[in-house]
């Protein structure tokens, strides 16, 4: 396949829809649109689309379905995946959310809100604040990636602990399936048992059964009371132990809980502007602990102390800071929030996003970091993340002087190793990034075949003209 | 069709999946089962089978799917909606799940539960009680019903507002597919982003895509602190008004809040052994407030009477007491559950279980308040239930007097004058009982052809020989 194969005669046909000035063929403007940030995935594409309405969204699809014209949805490419990324063959035509970005309502009483699917996600979170409301959802690219895209990938982030994923923040959705017609599933009810949740069956589905353009998402009151501290432990099972006390004493007000390898720590001291170690001693390990309580400040700081003054007394902590400021809490959530970025100097990384039930997590992490150091000896482990979920982003920074090309040369062979214990642990090997064309092989491989069989029916059943995002989550046999 | 359409050798087929002790072909023994608790639906069935493994279920769905015969799934019979009763014509074999009924696994660490389809709720429950954990889904059938069904349904219940209805609280199934396959997705993480998400597409598909043989359940640490107080308040809108100041102030704390009216009270108090009015006074609303904390018992007092306190001091609130004990708490919440039971004796009630967005509370039962007056002049409405989730059970007792028959027979009229308002309100017919026979021709009216669309098609991938408790839910066209 080339260029040549989509005619001019049928771009103008797609272009015509949104008009010119909305219709996007000009290389250079195209370019940042066929690859995503870390330079994983790279694609081509003839023709950028930009809708301004879930109308032309709907005739976009239908003149896709009628021309077999592969569609690719993009909201704030900023996924992990390559599933917001076009495909080699140059075929693609991307459909870009970006012009549809409005907060369409906000009912504090109800506490709900309807954003378009290209709402960026700071602007829902501070017109939920601005009624005085907290939209939860969090995440290092709050400033660019949008709300389509958020539920596509059913996105995790900091909050997930007390609030859960993208799927638990959301009421109703409308989407324009692959056919151009318009499902309206836009309901604001917490309870509506009538027929098949197709809700859940788009969310997360990254974009291959149907384009979200609008969404009804949760509010939930702002805390009262919030409280940040850095412990310093012996290890992962010592962290579960601390978890386990603080899940008791803090039920729902524990909204964070965050484990952190020494190496990361000191990647991040090393490499990142304005982060310190705020403990005088190194520990092996440390966990962020973030307590939001509703009735009173107090609360919170009742709870932190309680639960650090457990921790040291059954000798789980050995050293903890609680942050005595807003900037000091926001000093804390920001070396976790680099630990990512602050292994990029150190050379090559190969990552996983991980998870295994939370009693398994310190066995996973023994038996990984063995399985890792014995194929690759040397290898720093930097492994970090979401410990009360279960979730742990699993990245292996390469030897002191490696060659780097040909550590990530050896993607593949790690991420057998890691997934075999995850698997084996009875762990996802895609917690809150979703598949896309990176795992969508393994996906393949590790599921059973009749799990397979029933996403292919319903990849089928929704985008019989096969045009909806091809190439992602699933090929069909 | 006829009873005689099942030949007996197909039956003696389906029997020796099970042995013969467990395939039931007796009248009396049957009866029970071709009928649900208020005899609402009627059907003939020739054989009952119970299996004991998901084997059996599997070898009797590959039987049915080669054969065509209908199989109706039946866990405990609690049901509302004739969703696991069999048709009228004597062809559907009732599969029940009550040998399955056993708890598989329990780790209070990961805070997982795993049980067969047919474990019996309150077993659930003991067994969570058992290791210090909380199973938060609570019925007034719970002693009965099971929890394949309590999927099936999406049950709701009285722990809703914090908890989540079932499908929140379950994060993986075992299910046998109509073509005797088995899927098994018994997975216990909390974070798992690979593909589409086939657990929620079963869960509330009342047995029409496949039999749920196994679960695997979220636990929940037990609350330290845990308060009931009953306040006696002026209107809907008050209720509402209270309920913002509760959720501010609880948060996830607010376990509880139930609309009543006096009504309901009176009924109770007439009718039901050992309830009181707590009150001194009569008011024209009710608002049961449910409390529990995670820290100390000290925080649920506090809160309860701060929040108390709010509602006096904001004119909300006319007068309350707060439950001195365990046994006061038990009689506060037995009034409430008691409302469908009171009614009995106040003759015919014409039933509905529906949701509305929750500011739109007040709205609601004023305008369906009106409308249903005007249709049945003197008809007393008991309507009650879930404030906190927009969920009321709006039920209505024949006017004083009247003839029962006659305005039973009015059923289908009055449901349309009320779903009518609901449907204005953006709300929903079905917030937690589901669709089953009673509702199935109301959802295929109110629903969007292309979204009835995309059920049939999701049913029609999933039963192909369409033999899944055919008449639930959808019928194909």
């Amino acid at each position: 396949m080339d260029l040549s194969a989509l005619k001019p005669e049928l771009l103008a046909r797609f272009a015509a829809i949104v008009g010119d000035s909305h219709a996007i063929r000009d290389a250079a403007e195209l370019a940042p649109r066929l690859v995503e940030g870390r330079g994983l995935y790279r694609g081509a594409s003839p023709l950028l689309l930009k809708p301004g309405s879930t109308q032309e969204v709907s005739a976009i699809l239908a003149l896709a379905s009628e021309t077999g014209t592969a569609i690719v949805p993009q909201t704030g490419n900023t996924g992990l995946v390559g599933g917001q990324t076009p495909r080699e063959g140059g075929n693609d035509v991307i459909l870009s959310l970006e012009r549809m970005n409005r907060i369409r309502d906000v009912d504090p009483v109800a506490n709900v809100l309807v954003a378009d699917g290209g709402a960026i996600l700071a602007d829902v979170q501070q017109a939920a604040e601005a009624v005085g409301r907290l939209f939860p959802l969090s995440l290092g690219s709050e400033g660019s990636c949008r709300i389509g895209g958020n539920l596509s990938t059913n996105a995790g982030g900091t909050a997930v602990l007390a609030y859960g994923n993208m799927r638990q923040l959301c009421l109703g959705l409308e989407v324009v399936l692959p056919t151009g017609e318009i499902w309206d599933g836009l309901r604001r009810l917490k309870k509506d048992n009538t027929g098949y949740d197709l809700r859940d069956l788009f969310i997360g589905a990254e974009g291959t059964l149907g384009i979200i353009t609008g969404a009804v998402l949760k509010l939930y009151p702002q805390p009262a009371g919030h409280q940040v501290a850095l412990a310093g432990i012996g290890s992962p099972e010592d962290a579960l132990r601390l978890f386990e006390r603080a899940s008791n004493l803090c039920g729902p007000a524990l909204t964070g809980f965050e484990l952190m390898p020494r190496i990361g720590v000191e990647f991040t001291t090393r490499h990142i502007d304005g982060v310190r170690d705020p403990l005088s001693e190194p520990h092996p390990w440390y966990v962020l602990i973030d307590i939001s309580t509703s009735d009173t400040a107090e609360t919170a700081e009742i709870m932190i102390q309680s639960l650090l003054e457990q921790g040291v007394e059954a000798e789980l902590v050995r050293d903890a800071v609680i942050a005595s400021s807003v900037a000091q809490q926001k000093a804390l959530w920001h070396m976790r929030e680099s630990l990512s970025d602050a292994q990029k100097p150190e050379g090559g990384s190969i990552k996983h996003d991980v998870s295994v039930p939370v009693s398994k997590i310190p066995a996973f992490m023994a038996e990984a970091g063995d399985a890792v150091l014995k194929a690759v000896p040397g290898a720093r482990i930097c492994a970090f993340g979401h410990l009360g979920d279960g979730n742990i982003h699993y990245n292996i920074s390469q030897p002191i002087g490696a060659d780097k090309a040909a550590f990530i040369g050896r993607w593949r062979e790690v991420n057998e190793i890691v997934h075999g214990v995850v698997l084996s642990a009875g762990g996802s090997i895609s917690a809150e990034h979703g598949i896309g064309q990176l795992k969508r092989d393994e996906l393949a491989h590790i599921r059973s075949p009749i799990e397979m069989e029933l996403m292919y029916r319903i990849k089928r059943a929704f985008d019989p003209a096969g045009i909806m995002n091809p190439g992602k989550v699933v090929t069909l046999p």
